[in-house]
């Protein structure tokens, strides 16, 4: 298996995490793409993700598959019993839920921050920017943030008492926070005590 | 299981055609949600889901799952074999790819479209509105015309030569596309024959 990447990005970080938490780390080359240079716009990244975005994962039989939830269900499901994306319909159509309302409200949100907000990757990288839309985008985080606190109130875990596909998305949504200084509240107690422990799991080393 | 909903919205669409296709629509009983007055954010409906959308599916033993494609996850694994999401590790990641970029690319973008530029459901449901954004969303939603025209030269259905999750992503982007009156280019003709297809198909009707 291939991943193409770029090592410190946040979706990236997401397929680096499932990797590790499945224990498929080793088993994978990772290929550097330069998006700071504009290679994943060229036919050539193209063919592999016709939305010119990374990760991207390529099996030994040539099959490409992007978006890091896709990802992490092929891995999830390659590697033993699924623990990232639950084990029958009900857990999985939850985690599934629950992935998906921080993959909105928190890792898209931030991403939509930072491109039409800020800098971002620089001027030559940007087509089309929407200023306001970036700035109403950071209202979406903070509010994702304050229902996140509250589900923590009453789960261990961001989709219920175990760690999930669901935590990884959060992980990544809390790097690209980061990065962009957009800090967690400090009275959201039950976000701030998740964030210190899914940090120090294993697997949040290979990410960054 | 009750489904929460509102009749001939896109997404509650979603579940009405994933029920219909998985021989599931008679099970359910479906309650309707008054959103153009506002009841989807009352305390009493985000307690159901907290993102204040319909469609909710709740299971006989209270859970509650929003998200069309984690509903439609929760259905495919309910009734017999998996026929929307995949049945191995592969086919469940490719076609989760295919509905994720569907759904970003058309459903979610005509939605913005309407919300942003047009009139939409009324000023009274709007806390905040950006035109641009909205406009912007248009070209996203005919550069995603193009490209699924592009994979139909080679491909029955939106992901391989089966029906799938992604497909009723699409028959719901497109029947929001016809209500806001954003035409499918004529010379789109592999994507035109797909839209005849499918919207040929009996759980079409229990849709609109
Ligand atoms: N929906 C995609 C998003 C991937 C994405 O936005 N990747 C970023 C890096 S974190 C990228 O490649 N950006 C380059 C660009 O937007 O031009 C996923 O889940 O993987
Ligand atoms: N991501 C949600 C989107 C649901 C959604 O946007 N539903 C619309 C109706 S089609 C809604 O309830 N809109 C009311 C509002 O946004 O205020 C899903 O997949 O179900």
């Amino acid at each position: 298996m291939k991943v193409y990447e770029f090592k410190g990005f946040a979706n990236p970080a997401r397929v680096r995490i499932a990797l590790h938490e499945k224990g498929l780390f080793d088993e994978v080359e990772f290929v550097h793409v330069d998006v700071l240079g504009g290679e994943h716009r060229t036919p050539e990244f193209l063919a592999k993700n016709p939305s010119g975005v990374v990760p991207v994962l390529e099996l030994d039989d040539g099959t490409q598959i992007s978006e890091s939830s896709a990802i992490t269900e092929y891995l999830d499901h390659s590697a033993g019993e699924p623990t990232l994306t639950g084990k029958n319909a009900k857990e999985r159509a939850y985690i599934h839920m629950r992935q998906r309302k921080i993959e909105t409200g928190l890792l898209e949100a931030i991403s939509h921050y930072f491109h039409h907000a800020t800098d971002g990757l620089g001027p030559q990288n940007y087509a089309h920017k929407n200023k306001e839309w970036g700035e109403y985008q950071k209202t979406v985080v903070l509010k994702t943030m304050k229902a996140m606190d509250d589900y923590l109130a009453n789960n261990a875990f961001l989709a219920g008492n175990e760690f999930s596909i669901a935590d990884i998305t959060g992980m990544a949504g809390f790097a690209f926070c980061d990065f962009v200084k957009v800090e967690t509240p400090a009275e959201l107690t039950h976000l701030n005590a998740w964030k210190q422990k899914v940090f120090s799991r294993p697997s949040a080393s290979v990410a960054a």
